[in-house]
């Protein structure tokens, strides 16, 4: 554990933040050194800032109960501190996009939980089992934008990972979709804290997620996009059709997936084998946070389940179920993933280890 | 409520039968006087064969509570007592398939909760609102098989009242739906009691109901076929793919629908008044258990809502919301309904007012 | 349903106001013509003011819809258009209290929801079918303020409605209670919206409820308390512990109680048919919103249960089970009420028929 | 690992069963050798006698799931193969009274999370960190009874671990308790699978668990008891007043508890301590399965809460919170604990530990 690489968490009071402290305690190459949050945290003792809400069901790490925590919005007082800073900030999305660019700027090499700069075509939105060479986008970056150690990276939203690596895994078999009908029902935890109200939830789904289907719609494009001149072209070729839903589930978004290929279409047996063997570069590089097999498959009738199946392989495993011929389009299957690790935190600690593996940070 | 017509309540313990009692307990056409279930509750009073697992809110009614429950697999016992016979009987699938054909061979109506004959084609499946002209099935029904006074009518699942009436009312207009894929979140009620275990649906959701997809992509075909030769064809211009989940929630099944018409398609802001205005035979008859709108609209953005929906207009509505341009077909739409209301209890009593007011029953 | 009083509602947005709505939409003898909420609702229709967030399960009254939103601060606003007031306003305590003396100094009878009066000596906390004789203060109260229509009575806390009512019934009968510990499992209802967050509840409880156990051990010395020199004096010979806990239950607060008796103790036989008996004031005078009977005892060994048992006789009864031997104290039961109705907006209701009634109002 | 002292679950295939395979996995001492159930399971492996219902979330143990399960009811066929067993065996009370002593009869160590044996007076029924000495009876029971290497050790009822250890650690500081009225809010698991239907306990609690509180009033008095002559003799000082509640928790058993000391009173501000400092037998050895503290007093007002405390500790801790002062008796307090792994398999597993390092097996 000697010699790790001291790494900061943006926004590392509220849920998300909360997760990445919890998830980098024990971390073979980052050390959690620095956090910062908004201005009322700042001055406190992390222990102090989050007391009464640490939602973890883990204790507080101790080293970092005692770090005092900076603001946010002060991008001199992380440098020297750290290279690598996670964002999970809370603001409006405006200022999250200004602010992760002066931390890159700044130099720093910033990983991004939020939304803000998703669409920015030359930062790459990386799923690292499905488009680990978008990184590349970065010596544009850097080149069009004057920064030298800073780069920008942001990690998807948590709805589409439930079925984004099995699609893959079919695209690089050579089976490439072309339209998809999908239903996610997605966990509470989603919505940070205080979040979904349980007058809304218990005895009840609620049938709408604001703007998480016009994500969920839009970002698979980008990462199934392909870089030219510097900048990620989306994939123009699959069209898709989200219905998003919250259900009382405290972590790990399902998702029901119907799908048209656009040309050749596998046959059904030969799916789940794929798979099965389906290893990507976070596993041969054996990167600390990657899953031993990115993709699970269930066997069982009624499975994939969240409580269940959410935990699995560290909890950044996608476990997939119920593959059948669907008699609109060709196949059907439901994905599930848990969407506060593979989905949030633990998502972009393996895209920042993936970008250490590359040589992008430090 | 004097003069009302006797009936009968077959399996009349179990969850369907206590609320086909609950629903006819003040009914203004029909009164219950005669309940049947399994040989070990016959005997008893209907108090004691429920007793400790009574799970209405309401309480028993008192009426009910005095009858001696008999043996529904003795249909003598029945005669001279009632003369229409709401079927819910819990016994494996051939043996209700012969049972219900014994009641209605022996002069009564029956009208069957129960899935055994839906596939049969000279038994109607019937939605009310939906397909009531299919009801003429029972002049060819009693002459083919020799009846005079008895039939067989049965009600549809429950998973596909969401929105069978909401289609119906698109096809009405003219226009017609050729591919249809759903996604339903449906009610731990549906499974009955013990049913589903807490084990399985607290913190989860269960991608999987046992036979529930085949039937929500197959009697769709029926009930929204045609006449001919005495018989029910299936509609054969429309395909169905289902995805069906368990969630928790106690009553009310909401189904996600993505829809494709087969010719012309209705401009979205056509759609809503249509379905606002859409009136059917049960409401023009008034029939006692009709809801006053069968198709409510809800123009919230995160509505229809099983706990804050179901229970409108007797529970008999259906609740839409959300109704918007799909990306992969034409429009999208939220479905619900009260699923052991609407979609099983109530939606059976519904379909024997209609058969009253037409003359098959009496 | 001609010559209704005409009766205004405060704070009427909330959660606790719109069940007053709700729940007065068909009452015989008030009618709300009156609705005022925060200054940002002010000049708004009810409907505009609670679009979006119209949490009950029926739709909003018609008539109330259109009424416009007041200030609830401004109590000159009210004056000529209603004689009865129902305050669930959403302020500081202190300016609750402030609030609520001045519109009753204004010549209206006040029945308040809130705390912030509860401890006020000469205003008496009622419960309709316990206390009713308290409302005689109202004569003091105005004496003493100089008030001439006006008046000010309070509702008690929620939590404490599940025991006191069949604590009374035994005190009636000769038994008095001498110390009492008790838990309560309460519903998330209690808290308001967005109220309890479901991070927060689902699959876990929680077992603190700010205040409630302090208003559960001090405000039932209040209601058993007796007249004397125009105020209330507290009943110094009861002493209770209470455990608040919240768990996921939508309605319906249940209260586990072990009672020592101070002197005549009962025989557990006895004790069910005096609860069953037991009639008071408000059935005496059949008032609209009284239950048939105050005291349910369900003989199940499982029940009362909140689900089950909480919609019974109006939502206004209190359903009693589990009567057995308590080894440290005399008797052990189990209590359930409605906390939205009979815990709050309906049992404030029946407090103002009850004042109605007897005269003080109009 | 190696060396591990071979070990059999009776009744594997349920879900303590299950939870002793989790818990033993990479057991450092004891090594899952074989696994017993009822007679449908015997001659599959153990993979195939739990396909579907394998209701962990951790995968099926590789090396288990290879094991041919074999008739509990046969103890001839775990001779030689292993010396200590986990009882977990589901048949009725007498069945398993007669089994477990036959197995110990055989020369086994038995560990019984059953109920069948808690009353024998001289079979301990052991909380390591509470009668470690009650072990001593194994001398006396071997005598008595004949038996040389065999012996029965049981475990208590899982409702009573979340307040034995506070009160225990209050005792050995010279404050012995003299009455409590308690009420517990229990878990779903705790009724093993299915157990709880999802209609009893969605939007619900169950005020009642068949057996609860019997055992919950009487299991402290032996725990807190004596040896004398051989058997071991209950506290006769202590009396206790058990409420047992089933709520919508997956894992965690919460308590509220009332306490009247018999003598000497600590202090409030004396307890904290006194708890956080207690450590007892198992925490001295250094038992691999023992908590570090086993007692964890959590500052917040709002806990301990089942979802965010149950794991602490590998599950093993028990969190106390809300110590405050009871208005009827001395102190309140809540307690809190995993009821499947310190209030079954993890506490087995525990006592069997403590019986290894004390010489009893092997």
């Amino acid at each position: 554990m000697a010699n790790r690489i001291p790494v900061g968490v943006l926004g590392a009071t509220g849920m998300v933040g909360q997760n990445f402290i919890r998830l980098l305690e024990n971390h073979p190459w980052f050390e959690v050194v620095y956090v910062a949050a908004s201005p009322q945290s700042a001055g406190k003792t992390f222990a102090e800032a989050v007391k009464g809400r640490w939602h973890m069901s883990t204790p507080l790490p101790a080293k970092v109960s005692h770090l005092i925590v900076e603001d946010a919005g002060n991008v001199k007082a992380a440098q020297g501190k750290c290279a690598l800073l996670f964002s999970a900030v809370d603001l409006d999305k405006k200022a999250i996009a200004a602010l992760e660019l002066a931390y890159a700027a700044a130099g720093f090499a910033v990983v991004s939980n939020n939304s803000a700069h998703r669409g920015t075509p030359d930062v790459p939105m990386v799923i690292p089992e499905v488009n680990p060479e978008h990184l590349d986008v970065i010596h544009c970056q850097r080149q069009a934008r004057g920064w030298t150690t800073g780069c920008l990276v942001v990690k998807s939203n948590c709805s589409i990972q439930s079925y984004m690596t099995p699609i893959w895994a079919l695209m690089q078999a050579g089976f490439a979709p072309k339209r998809i009908i999908l239903t996610t029902l997605q966990a509470v935890s989603g919505a940070g804290y205080p979040g979904v109200p349980s007058l809304d939830i218990v005895d009840n789904i609620i049938p709408y997620i604001g703007g998480e289907e016009e994500k969920s719609e839009l970002e698979p494009l980008k990462i199934f996009g392909r870089l030219e001149n510097g900048v990620i072209v989306n994939n123009s070729e699959i069209t898709i059709s989200a219905h998003c839903n919250r259900v009382a589930v405290i972590d790990g978004h399902t998702a029901c997936v119907s799908l048209e290929f656009a040309g050749a279409k596998p046959k059904l047996e030969e799916i789940i084998p794929l798979w099965r063997a389906f290893r990507a570069v976070p596993q041969e590089l054996e990167l600390p946070m990657a899953p031993k097999n990115p993709i699970l498959y269930n066997d069982e009738p009624n499975r994939p389940q969240p409580r269940k199946d959410r935990d699995l392989d560290k909890a950044m495993a996608v476990t997939v179920g119920r593959l059948r011929k669907c008699h609109v389009f060709d196949i059907r299957f439901v994905g599930l993933h848990h969407n506060t690790v593979r989905g949030a935190a633990g998502g972009a600690i393996l895209t920042a280890e993936l970008m250490k593996a590359k040589g992008f940070i430090g």
